[in-house]
């Protein structure tokens, strides 16, 4: 059941954003009372935070598991863009409304999420600094660079169509083309 | 006193979101009796509609600058990169603004401005086909690769830290190096 509700608000949060969203709503949408969301969620903030949650540590487990797989930071770095794109991808939703809502946690979650974050982030960084440190990305700003990479590869949920051109592999190719190209020390 | 409502909406927008921001708060915080806010915007979307158009046409014009005054695909896509980062860092609260409550336009508006960022999309396409014409520019993707360099420059709004270690420039520079290697026909 709780699986169902988290379906539900993702649905509802995606299409008509967090704060325009009850609880009432969720609980329609689900074909529950109100009142049995209390069971599984005192607020609606709970939810959002599961959102959250789930999506960043699945998102961290599929970079653990690609990373680990790949040699070299070339390859590395390669295994992190597709495995950021094709999650952006395929839980298209779920990446929206962590892009979009972050401002619907209070402080506490609000920390928790940012720092869950800062690790991602760190491990594209650390595979700069081994690419910088093996001699093949030229000596760039870490930071900045793993920002810009970040940024363009999530905000593939914002335009990809599923009925479009393009898979996502294509997409994941052509962004890991352009972003190995402007990293490499020529 | 229309400029003095537009920039109280602006912080409050940025500050609280759109949704979570009433006309009463907005007439508060700029002084004013709420009634006296109608004689200028009939309703809150009204503010919004208002805060994206002249954030488009703004960005749109400084672009418009920029380009004439560079020559050649290489000089003009790294003016683009420049006017975008400098506008979206500079402009960082309307660009927050922008980035996250096109929610809060219907349909009509909605497509308006939809229409505007197509037409400035256009723009950074036409530089990358030149320089794919002019032999600069590797043979890539020109949709998928304007996406991604406007959503990496576009999201430095929501990272750039006015009293960090970078100056606007600075980050503009490395952005461009990084952009126009992953570019580069090599």
């Amino acid at each position: 059941m709780k699986d169902k509700i988290k379906k539900s608000a993702i649905k509802l949060f995606y299409k008509k954003g967090y704060f325009a969203t009850s609880m009432s709503t969720i609980a329609r949408a689900t074909g529950i009372r109100k009142s049995s969301i209390y069971h599984h969620y005192s607020t609606k903030e709970d939810i959002l935070l599961d959102i959250f949650r789930t999506s960043m540590n699945d998102l961290q487990d599929a970079l653990r598991t690609r990373l680990d797989a790949a040699t070299g930071a070339r390859e590395r770095m390669q295994a992190a863009i597709y495995c950021h794109i094709i999650f952006h991808i395929e839980r298209q939703k779920e990446a929206i409304i962590a892009d979009s809502e972050l401002r619907g946690l209070t402080a506490r979650n609000y920390k928790e999420i940012i720092q869950m974050r800062d690790d991602y982030e760190k491990k594209i960084q650390r595979v700069l600094e081994e690419g910088v440190a093996e001699g093949i990305f030229v000596d760039l700003d870490i930071k900045v660079i793993s920002y810009a990479i970040l940024a363009m590869c999530t905000a593939v949920c914002t335009w990809f169509n599923k009925s479009g051109r393009l898979s996502k592999e294509e997409v994941a190719d052509i962004f890991s083309v352009f972003i190995l190209k402007g990293l490499a020390r020529s």
